[in-house]
């Protein structure tokens, strides 16, 4: 072991000087970023808030209810505090802008947490309208409990109301933070950008990409693979409106792609499954691949190949 | 911070009075549901049972063996029974049924908990065959063991097997999380109604669907993207068969797509990436998509677009 | 519950007995294998290493930073030395080969490790171009930061730069289990055995597959649901060139499928989405599928069915 201590010693030391000489993916003696499972609690806390019961170990009853509430609530705004002022100060280092003095930045960071924490009951009635939607639109679906205890789309959604709200209110880092935490558990990437209306609903989730400046209207209901996404990716036209317009109660079946920034989907229109769209459809379209040619053989016969 | 604390208790009063005002996400003073972090630790002793000797830190050796499989069977036993009779009382609840005495309600559970843990060798049995099925199937797998600790096919195979036992027996709730929980691991969502055959095998598995009524013969073989689902999504349809069947040694390529509850694929058959099918196949079909017309550029030359 | 605890002893020796009579699943008394959360620990180690203070609690600063680097690559080295020594006696086990005595086996295991170790500023290098790439690629990203932090695609690409330089090493299972779990964080499954040139990005992540003998070149972009894959799939072709080859500057875009060893696509090809390619194509091509034939109905009028 001798000889291996003496050699870890020149890979630190080589190591040591990399942070040196390797740039632009170091992050040393700079203000703190906002910490990955500080935002999983974070996201947790905010779950259980929003469905009460369904999340935590204890049950809950309208004795303990408020006490809960409090103690939840004052964590978490706690939290959100502190990893909202981190990403603000990296916002105004990485621009080269003055740090207001503390205090006045942490006032800052308080006031952002409390005006997103005071919008939670109508967080909370815009996901009871997403869980109803996930409901009815699952034929498979057996209660309302299924739904929130075992249906990604509906926690995707739920997350994605929230991270658009710090979205909105110009929050860094954090609203992606906890967009690609919710990637990764339920293979649905939704970008904190994008808009969407009441009643919405993912089934089956898995691969589900929709883009920064979409637009989606009321009762809107998709399938896994459907792509919402940009026809061009010029870093240069980053400002401009590069993902579709859903209207209201457009349905999209698996696997179809609606690409460009012009793109309107007129509403109740229904687009096939793999459907690939890059101009706008009038309301009330119905859209599907026609039959593709198939080449199809039989097995053990002599019959040449045939079509259908 | 004394006036962000008044605010606080604003907040708290309001998300309080939302509990009573927005209905249908709340669990409160209701019977305690399943809890998704038991339900996790129960999938892990079943992956422990079944593969033993792989998902543990300590080595298994036949000394220690039989106390090791007593303690985890035993606590098996009671995690399961607990999150069954969770199940089983929230479904007489919603449903409005009396619930029976304290003493037989527990009887109930724990007999539904042994008959499952009952048929662990029969489950052991058709996993088995799943492995082997997947070290066969993959050109690529170097062993037995790399199939075990490395194949997410395997692993959804193995817990949908245990979801199908939950069920078959009518335990609601449970298999649905226990899916799901799988799904967000893996990628592949296999509802736990689906009837699956032995030596079945997922490659890559990402984008997988298969749907509640689907039943799939001996030796199928599927890859990443295939959706087994439904043409029809009426909720009033929920109890017809909405999901295709799949006869024995099949083989579906990536992103192939087979809707409807009338659709039969015959035995043998081979369907080609990305088809998209909604009739039934004979036995022995080979269907695959006729080489779609590309469209071709090439840079540099003055030629006009060409195809291939 | 005595009648539950005799049915559960039953149990317990039905399965001890499966264990003796269902083989090909069990691992007992055998080498010890990777451990799964030991791997974890050692990915996250190694994402601490290339990253350094954006993946812990703790801010860095240039006094602490050597201590820092010194205990966790001290950590590391022991780790994977122990995980490296399982992998190579499993591997030797199971061909029969004779195993070297003790010291000489763990002097193979740290030498290994040593090795890799001492790479660590290289793929840094590496790692660091791949981010770059990522930055300039996706037009939605708003700093190196936020790559960083929630780019899947970027930590993926981190891991298999490191898993590829076991399985060059000839190390088995460790690199398997590592580009498996990252499968199931990001939903991109590449084997460790593909050869990827610098300034690779991965944009959107959910459902890509690239295949054991994939070569891709320098600058090439890949978005979502893109499989680089085989057209075989008989064991006994495993050990040929299965997968195709990516040349410089080539973008693919979502869901298209490129299959074959044999297939080349040329360097600074656009490939379009959903194309499915099976055959090389030179370089500066730019193909995609002609628009599909669609069926086009508009609710409320009387007009027939229209194409587009």
């Amino acid at each position: 072991m001798g000889a291996m201590k003496a050699t870890l010693q020149d890979i630190v030391d080589q190591v040591h000087e990399s942070y040196r000489t390797i740039g632009g993916i170091n992050h040393i003696s700079g203000p703190s970023l906002p910490s990955r499972s500080v935002v999983v609690e974070i996201m947790q806390d905010f779950e259980s808030l929003i469905f009460p019961g369904y999340r935590e170990e204890e049950s809950l009853n309208h004795e303990n209810l408020r006490l809960s509430i409090s103690e939840r609530l004052s964590r978490l705004a706690c939290e959100l505090t502190t990893q909202i002022r981190s990403s603000l100060r990296f916002k105004r280092v990485t621009a080269g802008e003055a740090e207001p003095p503390e205090p006045s930045a942490w006032a800052e960071a308080e006031n952002l947490t409390m005006e997103l924490l005071a919008r939670l009951p109508e967080i909370r009635t815009r996901v009871q309208k997403d869980v109803e939607a996930a409901f009815a639109g699952d034929p498979a679906s057996k209660s309302h409990e299924e739904v929130i205890l075992a249906y990604p789309g509906v926690e995707a959604i739920l997350i994605h109301r929230i991270a658009h709200e710090f979205w909105v209110a110009g929050v860094p880092l954090l609203p992606r933070m906890m967009s690609e935490i919710i990637h990764g558990k339920t293979g649905i990437d939704i970008h904190p950008g994008a808009t969407i209306g009441d009643y919405f609903f993912i089934d089956h989730a898995t691969g589900v990409v929709i883009g920064e400046t979409t637009v989606i209207g009321r009762g809107v209901k998709i399938y896994q693979g459907v792509t919402l996404g940009a026809l061009s990716v010029k870093k240069e036209e980053a400002n401009k409106k590069r993902h579709p317009t859903i209207e209201d109660n457009v349905t999209i079946y698996a696997g179809a792609t609606i690409l460009g920034g012009r793109t309107v989907i007129g509403r109740g229109s229904i687009i096939g499954g793999n459907v690939w769209i890059t101009n706008s459809l009038p309301a009330g379209s119905t859209i599907y691949n026609r039959p593709a040619d198939y080449i199809m053989k039989q097995q053990g016969s002599e019959a040449p190949d045939w079509q259908i």
